[in-house]
C-alpha cells in the first residue's frame, strides 16, 4: 500500500464528477483534497480515471507518500471531515 | 528543513491574502496548493499566521512531510507551474 493525497483544481460544476469516483477510493479531507492509503493497482486507476475526467486548464497533483508515517497532518480551522458538507 | 504542503479552502474572494502571504514561503503549485522546503521556525510562522488568516468555515491543511524524497508528484491535466495564471 502506498498514501497518496489527491488535489484537484476543476470548473465546479465538474467536481462532482471526481467527487464521486475519488470517494470510492480515498477519504475527503477538504473541498479539493482526498487522502489515503491504496494499492499500487488503485493509483493506476486513480492516476487514468482521473485524466480522463480533466478537461484542459483543470489539473490534478498526485503526491505519493512511501507510508503514512512520513506525513503529519495538521488541520487549521474548520476541519472538514464531515463528508455530508461537500454533496 | 521540513517538505511541506498546504492546501486551503477559503472565499473565492478572499484567497489573495492566503497567496501573497504563502508565496514568500513556498511554490505555488495548483490554485490553492502550495509546497517546498521550510525551516522549523517558517513552519510556525506559516502556522500561526493561516491561523489567523482563515475566517470561520474556511480551513487548511499542512502536511508535514520529513524529506522531499519521500514524496513523489504526479501532475495530470495542466500543469499550472506558471504563477501568472494566478494573479
Amino acid at each position: 500500500m502506498v498514501y497518496i493525497i489527491v488535489v484537484y483544481d476543476m470548473r465546479a460544476d465538474r467536481t462532482r464528477l471526481m467527487l464521486n469516483f475519488l470517494r470510492k477510493y480515498l477519504t475527503h479531507v477538504q473541498n479539493s483534497v482526498f487522502e489515503g492509503a491504496v494499492t499500487e493497482g488503485d493509483l493506476e486507476t486513480i492516476r487514468n480515471h482521473t485524466q480522463s475526467l480533466l478537461k484542459p486548464d483543470e489539473s490534478a497533483i498526485i503526491y505519493r507518500i512511501g507510508s503514512d508515517k512520513y506525513v503529519e497532518r495538521t488541520v487549521i480551522g474548520d476541519d472538514p471531515t464531515d463528508d455530508s458538507q461537500f454533496l
